[in-house]
């Protein structure tokens, strides 16, 4: 039988009711002949809840201790899942991480998979049982104890089950119906995406578009593993939702795909920084430790032997980024004039991996923002993203801008 | 080390606060040289809240799966006292059922303890480690998957650890504090008992006395671990709550230790049965078979071939009963003339080791009930109890009459 992976978000669980409208849509699967491999995450809140009580009660926590508490959650909706599909007469039964065992590293909260070993599931399946369900985001260490997998756990849980099983595709439920152009709620002619090819689904989401978590779209792209996003609140339809692929899977290429954007973006310039080889590690390290998101960097020409250092971050580590920065100024580790952080500002950028081929994209991109007014601040390409920091204040002009001049309401 | 069982039910670890409590209770026995093993039920509300959502879920729902969701509280509250303890600088770890391993039946949600290896948490207390906080009420089965002991299983889980460890003590910290010579709520001379014997628990339990789990006590008997019960409310001493122990620890035993009722009983008559050999049996195995939880049974004297036949069992089974014995006569397997059910009734007994060498407590008994104008409906009795079976408006005048007449308001 082939092998359909389905995973189930925290807002698909969130009732017992949903739970039932999940076990109907891994019914119609099981129906077209699929052996199903279920993953789901806790009930929504009820994480929070978990996570709640840990900070509460330690806040500096053994993390250990943090994910024996944590993957409670997901525990729960494996098992009631289980038994929805039991009443629906569809075999199935629940593992728990440590049961298949999801093997990982022993970093405590953030673990990564090390193996999956399938011959357990595969066996049941051989034995007439139609659906395994898993919880997701959790795992065991070689020391024998429950981790976790950290932020978009269930999701990245999902892809390597899809991988380690060698399933057809893995379809992720979850409460948007697919990858848009841009976003719907900052513009309407925003078109939903029949494909995008895992490149870039893999910049939207690290530009902030949060329908899947960077590292899940990674983990597909390395074992090409075919992901589908898809809202567990439509009718179900082959032609629902959006296909995450390897892009020799889309006929035609877009010259650009989407524009993403961020609001939560500052922009940190020192000023007249000595100019020196080494100075790039002398700010960006003591930031590193700190924690800092860096983003865009942006060096100026050098003038006299000083320059201008550009970069941005996220808006709530701002003053950290300042202490960082200034405490490296006061022992000595590097020199400049002025530390100013402008919080006012957003990020916006267009991705697509025509770009590769077609030439003119940024040309036309900061062309149409002139015409709008539009100052640009800051500019950094990649291979298939152009990104611009903007005012604020025209970031959803310049979106809609965007969309308008590269044709993204018309299919390709 | 000596090793130390203390166990903390679901009102004890119902907030992070109390949960605070019973951590620093552990430090004190912790700061007295003892090893510690914790054993924790879950938060207050929160397995009945699992067990809503598995019978909402599937009415005639599959064991293994209800284990593995309703197992789950317990496991949030170890991580939690875990990190609690270690907040107060007292080296602790959790341990879920899977993990000791506790082995059971493979019988859900009614397993049995088949073995608690105890080497992985002796040698972790060998390395420094002072508390092994271990989730209650939940094995595994040899097939590998989650099994939970039913009712009562977290006691029985401490007092399985207690001897699986050669412990000193089991300590099972509640919301009473202790077990008195009867319900001070009806009673208002009724006393606290320092000590009480293993046999006399277990009648006082299968009363009705709440206090523990018949269960547990059996196996604390079987094993001879000393268990002591007392509030988590109270400030801790030595002498708080009462010892459950061997008699032979008991300088003075009790003639009478206490006064027990029960008032969810009700008597049942079968008028004029046909009294043949086997006939005990027609008529209890049915009953049986439809899960009712016969208690006493009387048998009147025979005459002209006939006899009446009378049983107790709780009130809310009584329509059962009689489903069940009216199908028996339909099919045959019994006849009897008429089937009178009285749900007006209570059950009252006394309860003590020294009835075994001391004569005359039965008639005490008796004379003190017909003092108060108190009829008995039905008596039984066993080596070290006495039961009687008396309209229920009289059972609060019969249980303090009985109380003053033994003198149980007086130490031993």
């Amino acid at each position: 039988m082939p092998i359909l992976v389905m995973k189930f978000g925290g807002t698909s669980v969130a009732t017992l009711d949903r739970i039932r409208r999940a076990a109907k849509r891994v019914g119609v699967e099981v129906a077209k002949g699929y052996d199903v491999i279920v993953i789901v995450s806790a009930m929504s809140g009820e994480t929070n809840k978990l996570v709640g009580f840990v900070e509460e009660t330690s806040p500096l926590f053994d993390a250990r201790e943090y994910d024996a508490v944590v993957s409670s959650g997901e525990n729960v909706t494996a098992g009631l899942m289980a038994l929805t599909l039991q009443e629906m007469d569809v075999p199935a039964r629940s593992w728990q991480g440590w049961q298949v065992p999801l093997k990982t590293t022993s970093a405590h909260s953030a673990a990564r998979i090390v193996e999956i070993p399938n011959e357990n599931i595969l066996q049941k399946f051989g034995e007439g049982m139609k659906v395994a369900v898993v919880a997701g985001f959790q795992g065991i260490s070689a020391e024998g104890r429950i981790t976790t997998l950290g932020r978009g756990g269930s999701d990245t849980t999902a892809v390597a089950f899809a991988a380690a099983f060698g399933a057809e595709r893995c379809d992720i439920y979850t409460d948007v119906d697919g990858v848009y152009t841009t976003d719907p709620r900052i513009c309407e002619k925003a078109r939903k995406l029949d494909k995008i090819a895992f490149e870039e689904m893999l910049e939207l989401a690290s530009l902030g578009a949060k329908v899947l978590q960077t590292r899940s779209v990674e983990l597909a792209m390395r074992y090409k593993v075919r992901l589908r996003v898809l809202s567990s609140f439509e009718e179900p339809s082959d032609e629902a939702g959006t296909l995450v692929c390897d892009e020799e899977e889309i006929m035609e290429l877009n010259v650009v795909s989407g524009v993403a954007y961020s609001r939560d973006e500052a922009k940190m310039t020192l000023v007249s920084v000595a100019d020196r080889p080494g100075i790039a590690s002398a700010i960006f390290s003591p930031l590193s430790e700190a924690g800092i998101q860096v983003d865009m960097i942006v060096q100026n020409i050098s003038e006299d032997g000083r320059t201008d250092m550009t970069f941005s971050c996220p808006t709530n580590q701002v003053a950290r980024a300042e202490q960082a920065l200034n405490e490296a100024k006061d022992a000595g580790g590097i020199n400049f004039h002025e530390l100013i952080a402008d919080t006012g500002v957003a990020k916006v950028s267009v991705v697509g991996i025509g770009m590769r081929s077609h030439t003119g994209v940024a040309a036309k991109m900061f062309e149409v923002l002139a015409r709008e007014g539009v100052n640009i601040k800051v500019i950094t390409t990649s291979e298939i993203k152009i990104s611009v920091l903007i005012d604020r204040k025209y970031m959803e002009l310049a979106v809609q801008a965007l969309h308008d001049a590269f044709e993204l309401e018309k299919a390709a």
